[in-house]
């Protein structure tokens, strides 16, 4: 099953695909894009973000692969949905997507085992978490100018549920730049797989339902400017749009 | 004005000082202490912690006082409320209390000038950011083992409004351990005052209300173990109390 949620008439909506790419309220009328706002597709409550978990990725920043999952965190303003707008700030001179495979929590857990991890897992969804590099002195943990920007992590536009997806272990992420391929690889290659990054995180914290984990991304950044569209998608689990505005966008749209 | 929040009969309530100790609801009922669960003070949105604020502290850790504010964020697992429990982990060698005054925002602001800043603040409390000193390999920004573990951050008792408080950057800060006093300090120390802190974050992201700023802690840690009460204080803010537990007692009173 694929779950979305949407703002519309003002009220707050749980939607599921409909045809020709409407979406579907809970009682079967279909509302087409362009009427709606797209929101992240949970209530996230604690959103993880994985640093350097693709060996691609760290080798391309020229960094030795982390011993340890290397996490932070994201706050709410930094979340926004599908098809939303994500700004550049003037005074930045690179910043960069990463497409990422999003975990979304649906079980209560505090030191849950590797070999249960999978069983907390509500289902997956796309991320793509910028960066504005010029701030970044430290990869490792990246600091709130660098990664919690206002919007400046879309997430959607769907939950897929975890019986959809065979093996997460195994999907192909790519993004296009305003439909040129910029950036390609395969959740393979993480470092940290999904069950061990579920049990080192509650290893140390309770993990609740809406929690998110990032999972990172791999090798392929680029520089985007105000006017880009960037898509980011994993293979079953959807593409996400995003618009890149420069200030003066964004505080006319505000 | 000082205004806390409770967990009582089913619903939470806003308080105000009671007599004798007690709180008072809305409608005048006052209720004691050990009827009610204290809950921090606010809704909290986004959870601000300073890295390094205080010099003193910085030369105790062997540091060098940091040139812009280190900032990272607490995940709202980690925050509870007054009177509660934190625990200390069975694996962990080295647990510090951090006795901090909590800005809290009430007011949506973004690249707020300096001179304005304060007129964003609603007021303050008093939080005990505890460290689990063992995972500390960065200090700049400390992984989630060390700052993000369950009820790592109590906040409280109260929100003392700001027009309660004359100067919030001459305050006398103090920890006392079993009765012992442990920390001593002043606000007066802090590397970045209050409407620096508040003009930095907004210069890059929206501070909303609800939003606390933790702005850091003077020299004394020391560490703590199950069974110990620490109190932590701030002149005219308040005496924000809590007891550390073992994983026997978390587990058994969870």
């Amino acid at each position: 099953m694929k779950f979305g949620r949407i703002a519309w008439q003002g009220a707050i909506h749980e939607v599921t695909p409909g045809s020709d790419a409407k979406v579907r309220l809970a009682d079967g009328r279909e509302i087409a894009e362009g009427q709606f706002t797209w929101l992240p597709p949970v209530e996230v409550g604690t959103v993880f973000a994985l640093g350097l978990n693709y060996a691609d990725h760290a080798k391309e920043l020229a960094f030795k692969a982390p011993e340890t999952p290397l996490v932070f965190l994201k706050g709410p303003n930094a979340i926004t949905g599908h098809k939303a707008f994500s700004r550049r700030p003037a005074d930045a001179t690179y910043m960069h997507y990463e497409c990422e495979l999003a975990v979304v929590i649906g079980k209560t857990g505090y030191r849950i085992a590797k070999e249960d991890a999978m069983d907390h897992v509500a289902g997956y969804s796309v991320a793509n978490d910028y960066a504005i590099r010029d701030y970044l002195e430290n990869y490792y943990r990246p600091n709130l100018r660098v990664k919690n920007r206002d919007a400046c992590t879309p997430l959607g536009p769907w939950l897929v549920t975890r019986d959809e997806i065979a093996d997460p272990m195994k999907l192909a992420l790519s993004t296009r730049v305003n439909g040129k391929t910029t950036q390609q690889g395969t959740t393979a290659d993480m470092i940290f797989d999904i069950p061990t990054l579920i049990a080192y995180l509650s290893s140390f914290m309770t993990l609740n339902p809406g929690d998110v984990i990032l999972t990172g991304t791999p090798e392929g950044l680029a520089d985007v400017k105000a006017g880009d569209v960037v898509e980011t998608e994993i293979e079953g689990v959807g593409c996400l749009i995003n618009t890149i505005v420069d200030d003066q966008t964004w505080s006319a749209t505000a």
